[in-house]
């Protein structure tokens, strides 16, 4: 087994396919990156279990294959040599079926191979018709989803994010039960309604993928795994099996206040607020819109002290006074979700779940559950 | 106890005395601010019992002092709020002893002072004639020395920089006793012979003090410790005691070879060489000048793999064959003290110290102890 192929474009691979790497495990072989090669093509591939991530680079005029093969290279050491060598080629040999001969400029790496043996067989073949989501937009919808999932393994449902097809929309929900994050996109044509529920931190990684690309994706539903194909990268991750809850009854019908925001100078106040109760999930601030229609954000710890800040709403509509108490993390990271620069809270109760919109966000909707303060 | 102050000089101060707060420690007060407030000026103070820290503010348009008094504000806090606040003035108001009232635009805080009686007594009065060193060049040698301090409590005298004038020079000496740092530098003026040993770690918080600044530092010796007065900053650390060793003896006076390099190649070499043995001062590699004038840069893990670089140096001259051993993070970190782009090794024997020197660091060498490998 021997090739030769341009550094960057090597380099470039072997950052995607990373995203599939293991790297603590008790199989090592998963820590490995499987590199195939023949006369048409060197495919890589990476597996964790969870993620499998496989790239095919077609051989041309930057990728020259002299004696075809298979081999597994530990993935962190081979990275970090793509990484530090200079020359504009690297040549790669295996030799006596376990030692592989890295060459580039006057560099010269000899790697010991992990045991092919070992190896899971994954496979990325596609099956069905694909629903088509352009890169940008499924980068956008994870970013403003994915953020809101549980993260506790005893409720192992709430950490996916449910995808759910309903002819031409394309709902996305992610929730911890204390909050909840939900996205609609109009797709360009109709599909079979589906439901899956794919990992969180699968979808984040897939975004790193994401972030290069400008591109048509394909998602393929394959018994219990989604496969997401952009161009010559292959995605899979597990789905997460249970029923999704229904968020739906959630949404309250209607809003007894709504309050416009500039969102950074809510941005501002609230991360002012917290300075005392730093970025903790559990630490609470009030919120009080008063009838002079200003809004004072309060927050206290015993021990150091209290914060009191004002903002001016850009608009208020309903009842001319209000409370209501959350966690300053939720809310932020909800604030934050909104690409808008006005925002808007609309409160039913003092504990009734709180919703946040954005001006120029149609189609995203934060949801909030308050906390009780006496 | 009131004043009001811009935000921006107040910040500025604040991250000046930062460096002597403690953050952990069994004494409270100690992660405290003092501030003093008079109709002339406003003092802040802080002290870890290490380092101390005290700037001079005095009032001005930009201050102004409304009621005299002093307090302890917690440190981290009131940074926190400080650097938070979008007001362009603070206004900072002590009630019934303990409670601090901050107002900034429309920010509202209140903190709990800490118990000012049990904040240490210390005093920053300068005695005697300063050494005056600019504060680029004193930035400088603490750059290139401080580092190669030790860090091991066993021997607390190598955890220290040594200062030494003799006349109108100033030796500056650091080792960990397997590498070394020295730096002499001419003084305008002759002083008294002395020497002094400065815990690094506190010439490291000096430094990043002398960053903002261009001016010149006065430093004054006062019984066990080192007052650095720079414009209205004073800093003082506590001394070592204990006698640094005499390293003259460990210098070579003759080299049986000189290998000159472009560092930045050497940089990238070494480098790459050690992608398999991570940064850890214990891995070793060897360098080897062949008789074709090449140099080869070897390492290995016998776990992992092997690696060999080959660079070509600008110039050779003595004996035409010669290997060393070394650790990787020594040597990179002794050639990053170089601002020259040219720098020579000097070796006289497979085992004994080898010096590098910089073709424009006239002042600077650094020594380092080979490692033994067979």
């Amino acid at each position: 087994m021997k090739f030769t192929i341009f550094r960057d474009i090597l380099l470039d691979a072997l950052n995607h396919v990373s995203k599939g790497l293991s790297t603590k495990t008790p199989m090592p072989v998963l820590s490995g990156i499987k590199i195939e090669v023949s006369r048409e093509k060197i495919i890589l591939t990476t597996t964790n279990r969870e993620i499998s991530v496989q790239i095919v680079l077609d051989t041309s005029d930057q990728v020259t294959v002299y004696e075809e093969g298979s081999c597994i290279v530990p993935g962190k050491y081979f990275i970090e040599i793509i990484k530090k060598v200079e020359g504009k080629t690297v040549d790669f040999t295996l030799f006596e079926e376990n030692t592989i001969k890295i060459l580039s400029d006057r560099s010269n790496f000899t790697l010991i191979a992990l045991e092919k043996s070992n190896f899971p067989d994954v496979s990325f073949e596609s099956m069905g018709t694909p629903i088509v989501i352009k890169s940008t937009l499924l980068r956008q919808i994870i970013k403003q989803t994915a953020f809101a999932a549980g993260t506790s393994e005893a409720r192992v449902v709430l950490t996916g994010v449910c995808f759910e097809l309903k002819g031409d929309k394309l709902e996305v929900v992610a929730t911890d039960s204390y909050r909840l994050s939900k996205k609609v996109t109009q797709l360009p044509e109709p599909h079979q309604p589906i439901q899956i529920n794919i990992p969180s931190k699968a979808l984040e990684e897939l975004n790193k993928i994401l972030e290069s690309k400008d591109t048509d994706v394909e998602l393929f539903i394959i018994s219990n795994k989604a496969l997401f194909k952009i161009q010559n990268i292959s995605f899979m991750t597990r789905l997460i099996e249970g029923n999704f809850p229904d968020t739906n009854s959630l949404f309250p019908n209607t809003h007894i206040v709504e309050i416009e925001f500039n969102k950074n100078d809510l941005l501002a106040t609230i991360d002012r607020t917290q300075v005392f109760t730093g970025n903790d999930v559990s630490s609470t601030i009030k919120m009080v819109l008063n009838r002079d229609k200003t809004v004072h954000v309060f927050s206290s710890s015993s021990e150091i002290g209290r914060v009191v800040d004002e903002i001016f709403p850009l608009k208020v509509q309903g009842i001319d006074q209000f409370q209501v108490a959350f966690s300053a993390r939720y809310f932020l990271e909800a604030l934050r979700a909104f690409e808008s620069q006005e925002v808007t809270m609309k409160l039913t109760g003092e504990l009734k779940p709180f919703l946040i919109t954005g001006k120029n966000d149609d189609n995203l909707v934060q949801l909030i559950l308050p906390v009780r303060t006496f």
